[in-house]
Protein backbone atom coordinates (compact mmCIF):
# COMPACT_ATOMS: atom_id res chain seq x y z
CA UNK A 1 0.00 0.00 0.00
CA UNK A 2 1.11 3.15 -0.97
CA UNK A 3 0.57 6.69 -0.63
CA UNK A 4 0.19 9.47 -2.48
CA UNK A 5 1.47 13.62 -1.06
CA UNK A 6 1.25 16.58 -2.90
CA UNK A 7 2.76 19.30 -2.38
CA UNK A 8 1.15 22.81 -0.81
CA UNK A 9 4.31 24.87 -1.64
CA UNK A 10 7.84 25.57 -2.35
CA UNK A 11 10.84 25.55 0.02
CA UNK A 12 13.74 28.84 -1.21
CA UNK A 13 17.16 28.32 0.07
CA UNK A 14 20.62 29.24 -1.30
CA UNK A 15 21.18 26.07 -1.62
CA UNK A 16 21.93 24.40 -5.07
CA UNK A 17 23.31 21.21 -5.10
CA UNK A 18 24.65 20.67 -1.65
CA UNK A 19 22.45 22.07 2.26
CA UNK A 20 24.74 21.77 4.98
CA UNK A 21 23.79 19.07 7.75
CA UNK A 22 21.75 21.45 9.76
CA UNK A 23 21.98 24.82 9.06
CA UNK A 24 23.47 28.29 11.18
CA UNK A 25 20.36 30.34 12.36
CA UNK A 26 20.05 33.23 10.89
CA UNK A 27 18.30 36.28 10.42
CA UNK A 28 19.14 36.80 6.80
CA UNK A 29 16.12 36.79 4.24
CA UNK A 30 17.88 33.81 2.03
CA UNK A 31 15.10 31.27 3.53
CA UNK A 32 11.58 31.70 2.84
CA UNK A 33 8.87 29.34 2.06
CA UNK A 34 6.24 30.10 -0.56
CA UNK A 35 2.45 28.44 0.11
CA UNK A 36 0.14 27.87 -2.71
CA UNK A 37 -2.59 30.35 -2.65
CA UNK A 38 -5.31 27.99 -1.45
CA UNK A 39 -3.43 26.73 1.29
CA UNK A 40 -2.28 30.73 2.61
CA UNK A 41 -5.67 30.87 4.61
CA UNK A 42 -4.26 28.20 6.66
CA UNK A 43 -1.35 30.74 8.06
CA UNK A 44 -4.04 32.31 10.19
CA UNK A 45 -2.31 32.78 13.56
CA UNK A 46 0.82 30.84 12.30
CA UNK A 47 2.65 34.35 12.78
CA UNK A 48 2.10 33.78 16.86
CA UNK A 49 4.44 31.14 16.94
CA UNK A 50 8.12 31.47 16.89
CA UNK A 51 9.02 28.29 16.22
CA UNK A 52 7.71 25.95 13.30
CA UNK A 53 8.12 22.77 11.63
CA UNK A 54 8.50 22.49 8.22
CA UNK A 55 8.37 18.93 6.18
CA UNK A 56 9.46 18.45 2.82
CA UNK A 57 10.08 15.78 0.14
CA UNK A 58 13.49 15.69 -0.65
CA UNK A 59 13.27 15.70 -4.58
CA UNK A 60 16.54 15.41 -5.64
CA UNK A 61 18.27 12.72 -3.14
CA UNK A 62 18.90 9.81 -5.72
CA UNK A 63 21.29 7.47 -3.89
CA UNK A 64 20.84 4.54 -3.27
CA UNK A 65 19.11 3.96 0.38
CA UNK A 66 21.68 1.50 3.01
CA UNK A 67 20.24 0.82 6.32
CA UNK A 68 23.52 1.57 7.83
CA UNK A 69 25.50 5.06 7.82
CA UNK A 70 28.73 6.26 8.61
CA UNK A 71 28.12 10.03 9.82
CA UNK A 72 30.72 12.29 8.67
CA UNK A 73 32.97 13.25 11.38
CA UNK A 74 32.22 10.70 13.32
CA UNK A 75 35.55 8.95 12.92
CA UNK A 76 33.97 5.81 11.26
CA UNK A 77 31.22 4.82 13.70
CA UNK A 78 28.63 2.96 12.08
CA UNK A 79 24.93 3.62 13.40
CA UNK A 80 21.54 2.41 11.54
CA UNK A 81 20.04 4.71 9.18
CA UNK A 82 16.58 5.50 11.45
CA UNK A 83 19.45 6.18 14.50
CA UNK A 84 20.69 9.09 11.83
CA UNK A 85 19.44 12.29 10.32
CA UNK A 86 20.32 11.22 6.46
CA UNK A 87 18.82 12.71 4.02
CA UNK A 88 18.95 9.04 1.93
CA UNK A 89 16.09 7.33 3.41
CA UNK A 90 13.29 4.57 2.19
CA UNK A 91 10.83 7.95 2.35
CA UNK A 92 12.50 11.06 2.08
CA UNK A 93 10.80 13.16 4.65
CA UNK A 94 12.92 15.95 5.50
CA UNK A 95 11.61 17.36 9.11
CA UNK A 96 13.79 21.35 10.55
CA UNK A 97 12.50 23.27 13.25
CA UNK A 98 13.33 27.01 11.86
CA UNK A 99 12.33 30.62 13.50
CA UNK A 100 9.60 31.88 11.85
CA UNK A 101 10.74 35.29 11.30
CA UNK A 102 7.91 36.74 9.49
CA UNK A 103 4.79 36.42 7.19
CA UNK A 104 4.14 38.81 4.26
CA UNK A 105 0.83 37.39 2.28
CA UNK A 106 1.56 33.51 1.66
CA UNK A 107 5.53 34.05 2.07
CA UNK A 108 6.91 33.05 5.43
CA UNK A 109 10.55 34.04 5.85
CA UNK A 110 12.35 31.97 8.46
CA UNK A 111 16.35 31.16 9.77
CA UNK A 112 18.38 28.38 7.79
CA UNK A 113 17.22 25.14 6.91
CA UNK A 114 18.70 22.55 5.12
CA UNK A 115 17.03 22.20 2.45
CA UNK A 116 17.79 22.56 -1.57
CA UNK A 117 16.08 25.59 -3.90
CA UNK A 118 13.04 24.67 -5.05
CA UNK A 119 12.19 21.74 -2.78
CA UNK A 120 8.36 20.73 -2.12
CA UNK A 121 6.96 21.94 1.16
CA UNK A 122 4.66 19.24 2.69
CA UNK A 123 3.37 20.52 5.65
CA UNK A 124 3.84 23.49 8.69
CA UNK A 125 2.84 22.16 12.00
CA UNK A 126 3.55 24.89 14.81
CA UNK A 127 6.20 23.84 17.50
CA UNK A 128 5.08 23.90 20.52
CA UNK A 129 7.07 24.62 23.35
CA UNK A 130 5.24 22.25 26.29
CA UNK A 131 4.63 19.56 23.34
CA UNK A 132 8.06 19.89 21.37
CA UNK A 133 10.75 20.83 23.76
CA UNK A 134 12.18 17.97 25.75
CA UNK A 135 15.21 19.57 27.62
CA UNK A 136 15.61 15.96 28.76
CA UNK A 137 16.88 14.51 25.61
CA UNK A 138 19.68 13.66 24.88
CA UNK A 139 22.65 13.08 22.30
CA UNK A 140 22.03 9.02 21.87
CA UNK A 141 25.32 7.68 20.01
CA UNK A 142 27.01 11.12 19.88
CA UNK A 143 27.58 11.32 23.79
CA UNK A 144 30.06 8.32 22.59
CA UNK A 145 32.14 10.21 20.55
CA UNK A 146 34.94 11.70 22.19
CA UNK A 147 34.57 14.76 20.47
CA UNK A 148 30.40 15.66 20.46
CA UNK A 149 30.90 19.15 20.50
CA UNK A 150 32.94 19.46 17.08
CA UNK A 151 30.29 17.27 15.46
CA UNK A 152 27.64 19.22 16.53
CA UNK A 153 29.30 22.03 15.56
CA UNK A 154 29.11 20.17 11.75
CA UNK A 155 25.52 18.53 12.56
CA UNK A 156 23.58 22.30 13.06
CA UNK A 157 26.15 23.78 9.86
CA UNK A 158 28.54 26.43 11.98
CA UNK A 159 31.63 27.37 10.23
CA UNK A 160 34.36 26.89 12.48
CA UNK A 161 38.45 26.08 12.35
CA UNK B 1 3.72 16.48 -9.14
CA UNK B 2 2.37 13.95 -6.90
CA UNK B 3 5.31 11.59 -4.36
CA UNK B 4 4.48 8.47 -3.11
CA UNK B 5 5.34 7.07 0.14
CA UNK B 6 5.73 3.35 1.19
CA UNK B 7 5.24 2.45 4.67
CA UNK B 8 8.64 1.11 6.61
CA UNK B 9 6.31 -0.67 9.26
CA UNK B 10 3.14 -0.48 11.70
CA UNK B 11 2.69 1.65 14.80
CA UNK B 12 0.30 0.11 17.79
CA UNK B 13 -1.59 1.75 20.08
CA UNK B 14 -5.21 0.74 21.78
CA UNK B 15 -6.75 2.94 19.80
CA UNK B 16 -9.04 1.64 17.25
CA UNK B 17 -11.56 4.61 16.32
CA UNK B 18 -10.10 7.84 18.05
CA UNK B 19 -6.59 8.85 19.51
CA UNK B 20 -6.51 11.59 21.96
CA UNK B 21 -4.85 14.97 20.87
CA UNK B 22 -1.04 14.34 22.41
CA UNK B 23 -1.03 11.27 24.62
CA UNK B 24 0.16 10.87 28.52
CA UNK B 25 3.43 10.00 28.69
CA UNK B 26 3.54 6.07 29.47
CA UNK B 27 5.30 3.23 30.90
CA UNK B 28 3.07 0.82 29.85
CA UNK B 29 3.84 -1.44 27.18
CA UNK B 30 0.62 -0.80 24.81
CA UNK B 31 2.85 1.21 22.62
CA UNK B 32 4.50 -0.30 19.78
CA UNK B 33 6.16 -0.19 16.56
CA UNK B 34 6.82 -2.54 14.32
CA UNK B 35 9.77 -2.13 11.88
CA UNK B 36 9.49 -4.26 8.65
CA UNK B 37 12.30 -7.00 8.54
CA UNK B 38 13.74 -5.04 5.55
CA UNK B 39 14.55 -2.26 7.86
CA UNK B 40 15.74 -3.85 11.20
CA UNK B 41 19.22 -2.95 10.56
CA UNK B 42 18.48 0.69 10.42
CA UNK B 43 17.59 0.76 14.11
CA UNK B 44 21.13 -0.18 14.98
CA UNK B 45 22.44 2.57 17.81
CA UNK B 46 19.02 4.41 18.03
CA UNK B 47 18.15 2.63 21.63
CA UNK B 48 21.00 5.43 22.73
CA UNK B 49 18.46 7.67 22.01
CA UNK B 50 15.67 8.61 25.22
CA UNK B 51 13.47 10.51 22.12
CA UNK B 52 12.63 9.95 18.81
CA UNK B 53 10.47 10.98 16.22
CA UNK B 54 7.84 8.76 14.60
CA UNK B 55 6.50 9.98 11.19
CA UNK B 56 3.11 8.40 10.14
CA UNK B 57 0.71 7.88 7.44
CA UNK B 58 -2.98 8.90 8.69
CA UNK B 59 -4.48 6.88 6.68
CA UNK B 60 -8.39 7.03 8.35
CA UNK B 61 -8.89 10.77 8.10
CA UNK B 62 -11.64 10.84 5.74
CA UNK B 63 -12.89 14.19 6.84
CA UNK B 64 -12.50 17.18 4.06
CA UNK B 65 -9.68 19.62 4.60
CA UNK B 66 -10.53 22.96 5.78
CA UNK B 67 -8.14 26.12 6.05
CA UNK B 68 -9.54 27.14 9.22
CA UNK B 69 -10.14 25.39 12.39
CA UNK B 70 -11.40 25.75 15.80
CA UNK B 71 -9.05 23.96 18.12
CA UNK B 72 -11.69 22.08 20.79
CA UNK B 73 -11.20 24.10 23.54
CA UNK B 74 -10.64 26.78 22.89
CA UNK B 75 -13.73 28.75 23.37
CA UNK B 76 -14.54 29.14 19.44
CA UNK B 77 -11.36 30.69 18.55
CA UNK B 78 -10.51 30.32 14.49
CA UNK B 79 -7.41 29.66 13.84
CA UNK B 80 -5.21 28.70 10.31
CA UNK B 81 -4.63 24.87 9.87
CA UNK B 82 -1.04 25.09 9.84
CA UNK B 83 -1.40 26.91 13.28
CA UNK B 84 -2.81 24.03 14.50
CA UNK B 85 -2.03 20.27 14.97
CA UNK B 86 -5.04 18.89 13.27
CA UNK B 87 -5.05 15.49 11.75
CA UNK B 88 -7.35 16.45 8.72
CA UNK B 89 -4.12 18.08 6.64
CA UNK B 90 -3.56 18.49 2.77
CA UNK B 91 -0.85 15.61 3.48
CA UNK B 92 -1.85 13.99 6.66
CA UNK B 93 1.63 13.01 7.98
CA UNK B 94 1.19 13.27 11.73
CA UNK B 95 4.72 13.99 13.65
CA UNK B 96 5.28 12.38 17.68
CA UNK B 97 7.99 12.77 19.88
CA UNK B 98 8.19 9.46 22.00
CA UNK B 99 10.31 8.16 24.76
CA UNK B 100 11.60 4.91 23.24
CA UNK B 101 11.32 2.51 26.17
CA UNK B 102 13.51 -0.38 24.47
CA UNK B 103 13.74 -2.85 21.20
CA UNK B 104 13.60 -5.77 20.83
CA UNK B 105 14.45 -6.83 17.35
CA UNK B 106 12.47 -5.24 15.19
CA UNK B 107 9.97 -3.80 17.44
CA UNK B 108 10.38 -0.18 19.41
CA UNK B 109 8.34 -0.05 22.69
CA UNK B 110 7.25 3.21 23.17
CA UNK B 111 5.62 6.53 25.78
CA UNK B 112 2.05 6.98 24.57
CA UNK B 113 1.17 7.93 21.12
CA UNK B 114 -1.88 10.15 19.36
CA UNK B 115 -2.01 7.38 16.33
CA UNK B 116 -4.75 4.62 16.07
CA UNK B 117 -3.85 1.27 15.85
CA UNK B 118 -2.41 0.06 12.52
CA UNK B 119 -1.45 3.53 11.22
CA UNK B 120 1.45 3.19 8.39
CA UNK B 121 4.92 4.12 10.22
CA UNK B 122 6.57 6.57 7.28
CA UNK B 123 9.80 7.59 9.09
CA UNK B 124 11.95 7.24 12.13
CA UNK B 125 14.46 10.22 13.34
CA UNK B 126 16.63 10.26 16.12
CA UNK B 127 15.44 13.51 18.51
CA UNK B 128 19.00 15.07 19.35
CA UNK B 129 18.76 17.65 22.39
CA UNK B 130 20.55 20.41 20.77
CA UNK B 131 18.64 20.31 17.57
CA UNK B 132 15.11 19.72 18.44
CA UNK B 133 14.78 21.29 22.23
CA UNK B 134 14.08 24.47 21.83
CA UNK B 135 13.81 26.18 25.31
CA UNK B 136 12.70 29.47 24.10
CA UNK B 137 10.32 28.03 22.06
CA UNK B 138 6.35 29.62 23.18
CA UNK B 139 2.94 28.74 22.56
CA UNK B 140 1.52 31.20 19.96
CA UNK B 141 -2.34 31.88 20.11
CA UNK B 142 -2.51 29.28 22.75
CA UNK B 143 -0.69 32.23 25.14
CA UNK B 144 -3.50 34.55 24.41
CA UNK B 145 -6.39 31.97 25.71
CA UNK B 146 -7.77 32.14 29.33
CA UNK B 147 -6.68 28.72 30.57
CA UNK B 148 -4.18 27.87 28.45
CA UNK B 149 -2.97 25.65 31.12
CA UNK B 150 -6.18 23.39 30.91
CA UNK B 151 -6.30 23.74 27.22
CA UNK B 152 -2.74 22.29 27.30
CA UNK B 153 -3.65 19.15 29.47
CA UNK B 154 -6.25 18.42 26.68
CA UNK B 155 -3.98 19.20 24.21
CA UNK B 156 -1.26 16.47 25.74
CA UNK B 157 -4.02 13.83 26.86
CA UNK B 158 -3.81 14.19 30.46
CA UNK B 159 -6.97 13.00 32.23
CA UNK B 160 -8.44 15.76 34.44
CA UNK B 161 -11.37 17.01 36.11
Amino acid sequence: MNYELSPIGTIHTPYRKYAPYQPVETEKEDFFVEVKEEYAEGLKALEKFRYIYLLFYMDRQKKPVSMTVEPPWADGLEVGLFASRSPVRPNPIGLSIVQLLRIEGNRLYTSGLDALDGTPLLDIKPYIRELDSKDNANYGWLDDLEDREHLMLHIRGIPHE
